[in-house]
């Protein structure tokens, strides 16, 4: 194992001592339990946004807290959970009276844990609503998940939600808002290579030389099928495809009702993208593949979009959420509608994503 | 070889298109020769400033090219100098009768070139003015270098410029600028693991599994030694005490002089990094470095400047200047005082750095 790390139990915390010594006036970083927020928290009647899962994917999620963005991110050890008294922790830190909305990439324990610190928030009289992100057309269920995974539209809900919140949405609003940016993104990624978790010391899974895996999961996780090496445009292809043409996806979230004071669950479904949608896209690294390669993929992208009549309105090309130094991409489309847009486009200033401020 | 392309001969254009159709809004890519622009090119009464090198080390430099920093960037081969057509032609779509400076690492063939294209521009009737980067304290000539090679310090230059540029600097006030700034920055990197050039589909060097390359150069030029695998604390510490520890480097440089109208030769000498001064640090990953990694690069190296009294005001930490695939990671510390602080904060926007606008 090859990499700049001192004791690979120590991973997380000095990764995140770096962070906060970086980022003193965007960031602060609490330990034990660890979360990341915001240096100016809590933000007065405006609802924080909160998120986490395992780390190995930076910059997600620390790297977008920050204003127009998350208010706090709880990361766990890499490719685990993290646990239901960091995201507490994190909840009473940045909360205002505003409310708290959890954005949640769907994987069992991230559910769970998020699903239990809500009940602990409400509890002690923080309003709360947790929203799942599920965009992974790749595989119906998978190792660490019911349902398809949460990947590369959780950033843009983050960003979205985030400018959401500055401009005065209320729980609820966020709450639909967050779910309606959910039901329009789908993503797809494949890997050239493995990555190898410090802790683990081996690679994560074995790929041959003239290999690769498609519909890769962030953790690693099997995708749809393993196929021989190809071309980036045959690459785009295949993921492009996969996106455009994955229809009526429908899935049961649970959801916590403030009237019932349960959980209940809801039958939704996606709408398809279709010609004359405008949307962004994401051409994701999978943390080991250079720019240059990523153009690459968003040249084929941005040509098979022509042709369907989907037009790219905004684009994020490099390594927002990745799996170690895994080589590999993955591509999400968001279809955008005037609101989603404005609020992409609204300032922005994280340690890994920064515009107009 | 396992990468994101296609035909490894189109790996530039192809990566130039896809950079054209992600960025329309900041950049314009010509072809034949190719160079990357300002859309908005040329700016009245505004020096225009120029970079180029080989590929394969993007973001730069035509991430760079944009508002506040560069106006255009000229792309050679992977690892190849570009040619001096391209950097006229470049030259003459940006010049707005404010004159040229040309940022150029210390590369044979760079330099050799950029020299012929500023003794054609000159011929033309465009001011020019070449200031050469040599910041890289691993070692005193190399395979394609003779003096110190250039890098992390060029895009830092390129960014101050950039600012100065915009203020009204006239073309000798940005020469001297950037000569200061060179002086004032020292870097040194480390490679973990080799990179492959498409065209060349094998690795640059071989390294052992429990190897690495200290010192190494962006091409994967052999650096000052290779030691065996050292924790990421041993790894800073060499690095920064390299570039703390190097004093008095002293270089002949070639500049051309209006009066005399003839290159001449300058002998200057950087002053030494020294307790009590305020410094850039950049913590640059070699491309297929994680972020996570990076972050605990930087936690020694604040740790290490804490110690030594130098005071880090700004830094930078990601991928800014690669070598493809290259794990690793590279240190930059570039002394700063008021003026080169001021025009570091002035907003930037460009597909690969962007504040404030």
């Amino acid at each position: 194992m090859k990499k700049l790390i001192n004791n690979p139990d120590d991973f997380v915390r000095e990764s995140l001592e770096g962070m906060a010594l970086a980022h003193p006036e965007l960031i602060k970083v609490h330990f034990d339990p660890n979360f990341i927020y915001r240096a100016d928290a809590p933000i007065a009647n405006k609802v924080a946004l909160v998120s986490g899962g395992g780390s190995g994917h930076e910059p997600m999620h620390g790297g977008f807290v920050g204003m127009g963005m998350l208010d706090a991110a709880c990361p766990g050890e890499v490719f685990t959970s993290p646990t239901p008294d960091q995201m507490l922790a994190a909840a009473k830190m940045v909360n205002s009276s505003a409310g708290v909305l959890n954005i949640v990439k769907n994987y069992s324990g991230d559910v769970m844990n998020f699903e239990l610190a809500a009940e602990l928030a409400l509890s002690e009289g923080i309003q709360v609503a947790n929203i799942l992100i599920d965009d992974d057309v790749a595989v119906k269920d998978s190792l660490y998940t019911q349902g398809r995974r949460g990947v590369g539209t959780t950033i843009l809900a983050e960003k979205i939600c985030g400018a959401a919140a500055d401009r005065g949405y209320n729980l609820p609003q966020l709450a639909d808002l967050c779910r309606r940016v959910n039901l329009n993104g789908r993503s797809m990624g494949m890997a050239l290579t493995s990555c190898t978790p410090p802790a683990k010391g081996s690679p994560m899974f074995e790929l041959g030389d003239r290999e690769i895996e498609f519909g890769i999961g962030i953790h690693g996780e099997p995708g749809r099928k393993r196929l021989p090496l190809a071309s980036a445009d045959e690459i785009a292809e295949m993921l492009a495809r996969s996106i455009i043409e994955d229809r009526d996806y429908t899935r049961t979230l649970r959801e916590w009702n403030e009237d019932k004071e349960e959980w209940v669950e809801l039958e939704i479904t996606d709408p398809p993208l279709q010609a004359g949608d405008r949307v962004l896209a994401l051409v994701n690294s999978m943390g080991g593949t250079p720019l240059s390669e990523l153009y690459i993929i968003y040249r084929k992208l941005a040509q098979i979009c022509a042709q369907e009549n989907i037009q790219i309105v905004r684009n994020l090309v490099g390594a927002y959420i990745t799996s170690l130094e895994m080589q590999g991409c993955s591509i999400t489309l968001l279809k955008l509608d005037d609101e989603l847009l404005q609020l992409w486009d609204a300032p922005v200033k994280t340690p890994a994503l920064r515009w107009g401020a």
